[in-house]
């Protein structure tokens, strides 16, 4: 089974520069550029894209809460219809400006404190697939395995991928374990290594309780956001690609699409 | 030759009400609605569209400067890229939610003081009609005739409506009298209704030297912000089609696109 | 004991406008102004504070949560760091602007969300009055009786108003009726009015459960934003007066500040 | 003549990063704050004002446009009656700030295209003088010499410092080389120090035209907002030294003020 390595970016904001996404794209799939709510601006996006392209990696929405002070990080008791309209604003504007570039989207990840919200929550979820639907039905949604983001893109018809985070501890159930919690992150690098290969080969990760759990995933999540970032993306995927796993972008499209 | 009736809608904010969309589209064929930078939202957005809809009202993209607290009407040094990227995520932003709605933007007028600056500006023309241009070809660009606005829709291959506006005066030359001289405005409803009538039905306008001068216009400009503007809107059709002025959506689209 | 009428003002921003300040200026003692974040900006605020000074109302902050678009009534997961700085920036703001117009803010009361989210969470309710402690000691903090909001103002050494919503209904426990529940708002001005007089002068109020709790006020709240608000307020007023009640401005400072 | 070296701070935002503040300030003896319109939030505000404390850095106000995507560097067109309120409401913010970390503001320097519009605007100027007039007399407002900002600050009884630029070159009537022409900015980090040392030390800078015109500096401006720059502001201020030149906190206050 291939996998595929996504990545945010476009998230630097006017003058302000976020992460090191020409350095990033060498090494990842797919893109999830951020729209201009909680990261990125038109200037941003169309810049992001055109570096997506060059280097031939998929481009992808990642739309925020309307928090660009908090990163997108809060919560926010915004409305199953409130998001449903910004999630469907944002995908529209981004594929403006990628289509402008002669890019198409391929897929949707929602950002932060919208997707630990949505992971809970069906009727987020619900709000969120059908942004997508309503835009384009043959986006990919990029959710965590056996959540309600993941139940809402099936129901609506969506093709899902699932997605696995190298670098974060899960519990026996197989959500992430909070961040709140020590443990949490996982920050040595050879380590998120091996259980991204577990995961991707395997279809297994381990618990925090010293369990192996069914995880099959078909996207790694990595970083782009923090120094050295570059670096450990060019080792995961060279480490994938010796475990034998084939990395390429996600797709293809399916035939029910044509 | 038959006229357009285009207003300015969907202006409202969050909890904030400006004008009364829901009256005047009973008078008006273009509905011209804000995309969330000068004011709008997401929801608005989609609540304008579907009263649109609903009244049979043709929709456009009334993008403007990035700045809510002055209502997009104050003027901005934004660089022509930055102009062209905007106006793209906006049109892009509108486009996705008027199509979950099943409706097709059909025209773009940009709002305020970028349209001001625009009828001025080569280059800033150049932006919008650019970002009209990459998005959908068949927009058609509503602005004042005989500026930079309408050279830079012509040069980019776009179809072109010409503007005029009942309530404003104009100068000899045929750009608007500027608002911070007397008798810019024209607050007597007759004789705006009159100059209107003039404008559509004998391509002419009395400018403030008393001259007449060619002013052929495909829409009419009216308001929707202000006090009893539906009911003089109201009067402003019923007077064009008392004059044997045929009042219709703008169109049909370029055979060229079909 | 006399009793204090407050209300949210200066709610306005930019072209939009929300309630009608200036006549419900003539019946209350207390603005709450708003500070820019949830709603206002520096011309409205400087507007609002001259309209109170005009009318011999004091004028307070009323900070809320950095949400333009949810007009400050979302809930937002910001830290009790970011509470304490904002809604000192808030106080700030207002305070320099009121002083350039000859006014001392004498009190504080957290708008929407922030008010609603600090009555149950200490830690948020510390920020809040440690922001209020640090700029003025001798500020009152509005707050709900028998909650957190409360005990922090008390434990910072601030002077607290005990509030009361006529409008509201309450549980056996002294809290508000959640609004999504049945019940939650009293429409009848007659029974909103003749329960605010009972907590002014009796100190009680009708719970839900049909019981009488004890709810001792300083204060009673009322709302300009909506329509014929200003007509209630003003029998609001009548009323309390004619029950007995002396209506004035809260105060007067304690003699620990002078 | 002793010389105060200022330099721009607390222009990060949110998760955004910008400049080295603590490496700078261990060379420079003014902080320029900025105050959450053009960049900086309360909590980068509150951040600041310790890091200067701590360095024994004089704190002041660096208000800007409300244009955090254009970082305040786009000229916009704000009425004076904007302005002044706008800029009234920036100092009193990080002075509610300031005063929680026990910091009194010494100074204002408006930012990027507020402060090049005053320059040459008296309306806008006077705008500003009055705004920190209204605040606080004693306040040192910094400016360009000979410029309309200059004049609105010692006309509404404001003590000026008069601002030099090491990095710019200027022309024969003591203006700035605009940016957009070559040679605007100076590279050579010597050749900028030669000229910082003869305006504080001479006061003379030579123009574009190859003249030493009067340029007598009050503080001089260095940048810590690009690599390098905290190593260029040490080496300004050891050649400074070396060259005889006191470098420190501008005052004292004026004795009417004390």
């Amino acid at each position: 089974m291939p996998v595929t390595i996504n990545c945010d970016m476009g998230e630097s904001f006017g003058a302000y520069t976020m992460g090191n996404d020409s350095a990033v794209l060498d090494f990842v799939n797919s893109a999830n550029v951020a729209c201009g709510y909680h990261a990125g601006d038109p200037g941003i996006m169309r810049q992001t894209v055109r570096l997506a392209r060059a280097a031939g990696v998929s481009v992808g929405a990642h739309p925020g809460f309307p928090d660009l002070a908090g990163f997108g990080r809060r919560n926010m008791a915004a409305t199953p219809r409130e998001v449903e309209d910004f999630v469907l604003y944002q995908i529209g504007a981004l594929a403006a400006i990628a289509s402008a570039e002669g890019v198409t989207l391929r897929h949707v990840k929602p950002h932060g404190a919208l997707y630990n919200m949505a992971i809970r929550d069906r009727a987020l979820s619900d709000a969120i697939a059908a942004a997508i639907a309503s835009f384009d039905r043959s986006l990919i949604l990029f959710a965590l395995p056996g959540t309600e983001l993941m139940n809402a893109g099936k129901a609506a018809g969506l093709q899902v991928a699932a997605e696995g985070f190298a670098d974060r501890s899960y519990e026996a159930d197989g959500s992430l374990t909070p961040r709140t919690r020590s443990g949490a992150v996982i920050h040595n690098a050879d380590e998120a290594i091996g259980r991204a290969i577990r995961m991707a080969r395997d279809g297994v990760v381990r618990a925090v309780n010293g369990s192996d759990i069914p995880m099959r995933v078909d996207t790694i999540c990595t970083h782009g956001d923090t120094p050295g970032s570059n670096e450990l993306t060019r080792q995961l995927r060279a480490a994938l690609e010796a475990a034998g796993i084939e990395v390429k972008p996600i797709g293809p499209r399916r035939t029910t699409d044509a």
